[in-house]
């Protein structure tokens, strides 16, 4: 087949599960699978379950046509020396070195960078970023993450660190952040924040036997709340619902205005699960950014949402080796 | 002379005044002068007061040795045509192309760059910085500025306004910065605010007729505190003046630490007029950005004093030329 001549693998290894896919050169996935990362199980099983995938990918794809395999992975990837250090949510992982493993497996090239670069990578190459040479990509999810795109380039920065925008502090004195800094922007607008304040606020609101449309959604199971069912209930006119949504949406804009103003860029590419949010939430984002940032980096701001969903990290894994 | 055989001049715009400077190659400064820049007069006065220095310099300097002239302002410098954007405290300044008037007048090399941009080159290249290949400088004074040096060169953004770090905002919810946003830390740093800070409290404190030491170095007369005078009694160990001086550290570090988390450094030189505050000043500023930054970054975290003082603009400016 045509679409198999030159291929390349990404690997997109999360806390739970490990995905990976056939990428074309034109960012096509003609195939992918996912299997269980086992993350709390060590090092050792890890690499076990990323080989088994690419074992699978190897036993339908030739090997001989794979120019690579690219892993995206999170925690810092050391510039140094490409190891794996300290990925949040996985057990007994110091520093691994990944890529070198599999490279000694698979007797090919191995390229490995950290996740939300990938993701920033593929929004570049084939995205929503593909028309801009320079902008920052966050991926709004259970945490916040960023990929600094420059000149069409990830800034990966001198340690291999950059980009770590969900812990840029909006409030010093603010909500204690799992990184143990106060009022970091993860900590107020992340996947989990999100549904506990929109549990908290409906527990709190007056109760007159009647179900809100949110309460209705989770059929009045208040721990099932997730960003998706808070988007469904403001999308159908929930006032609780768009409330926190426009919130996180205007917190969110004033930690880029802080970011952009260090950064110089202009453009925004927001990925991840919450992403999907309702064009209001894009709105309030860049109300609140364009009310707080420097005149001078004023003109041409722009938030838009990323196009490659949750196959952003396969594809931008791939890109490493394409 | 054997030192003027190669030399530039670095010119170093100031709302205040225009310094200028003979630089030789290895960073020194032989003769410099300064005057005033008559910032409110409009720029084709400014203009004609940056000239003035130059052919000053030409004419005890022979302008055939001249390399070419550096220009440091304050300001938004293009990146696609150089014209100098919005100088903060200039009047009926709104985009002036600097360079190409200077080159027309004197017809040899002119190149222009922001101010802080300058002050961070010449203290990569001459100064503290020296021994790192990546760092922040920021300038602490009536405001605060910032250049970011990547791989000893200065990383100026895609339109030439990279490194406003002044307008990292540490409380969305705190004070209003003459930017218009709020929380900036320069409206918590700036030189300033200090002052009227350390006026307040000592207003606040009861009287019991015993002039404290910064009163005394100022004779009673509040509105003539500067951060000189806060340092200076802070040195003898005024208690307020330490306090001041102490939480205003505390604050910058905690802003540094977001700044860090994107950018990847593990390096700050802090110059500017304020950088000359006692080095517990320095030990605050590295409790609280240690305490706050993440933890992959943490490692090797240091905040230095910059080296060049007040010389640093227009070495900096000569080195765009060097």
């Amino acid at each position: 087949m045509n679409t198999k001549k030159t291929y390349a693998i990404g690997v997109d290894l999360g806390a739970t599960t490990v995905k990976a896919g056939v990428v074309t050169k034109s960012g096509f996935i003609p195939d992918q699978l996912s299997v269980d990362s086992k993350a709390k199980k060590g090092p050792a099983v890890v690499l076990q379950q990323i080989i088994f995938t690419i074992q699978e990918i190897f036993g339908k794809y030739n090997p001989s046509e794979c120019l690579g395999i690219g892993i995206g992975t999170p925690g810092v990837v050391s510039i140094t020396d490409s190891t794996v250090q300290h990925p949040p949510n996985f057990t007994d992982w110091a520093k691994v070195d990944v890529a070198k493993q599999i490279r000694n497996k698979f007797k090919i090239p191995v390229y490995i960078e950290n996740d939300a670069n990938c993701a920033a990578i593929a929004e570049a190459r084939f995205g929503a970023g593909i028309e801009f040479k320079d902008f920052l990509f966050v991926i709004w999810g259970t945490g916040i993450g960023g990929g600094v795109i420059l000149d069409r380039k990830i800034y990966r920065g001198p340690y291999g660190g950059a980009g770590e925008i969900g812990h840029v502090s909006i409030d010093y004195n603010g909500r204690l952040c799992n990184c143990g800094n106060y009022g970091c922007i993860e900590s107020y607008v992340g996947q989990r924040y999100l549904s506990q304040r929109t549990k908290e606020i409906l527990l709190a609101t007056p109760k007159d036997n009647i179900q809100t449309k949110i309460e209705k959604l989770v059929d009045g199971d208040l721990n099932l709340l997730d960003p998706e069912i808070i988007s469904q209930a403001a999308e159908e006119g929930d006032p609780i619902a768009i409330g926190v949504l426009e919130e996180a949406g205007t917190l969110l804009g004033y930690a880029l205005s802080s970011i952009l103003n260090v950064l110089d860029l202009r453009v925004v590419v927001i990925g991840g699960g919450v992403s999907a949010a309702p064009a209001f939430v894009y709105d309030a984002i860049i109300k609140s950014l364009r009310s707080r940032i420097l005149k001078p980096h004023k003109e041409g701001v722009r938030v838009i949402r990323a196009k490659l969903g949750n196959t952003a990290g396969i594809i931008g894994a791939a890109s490493l080796v394409l």
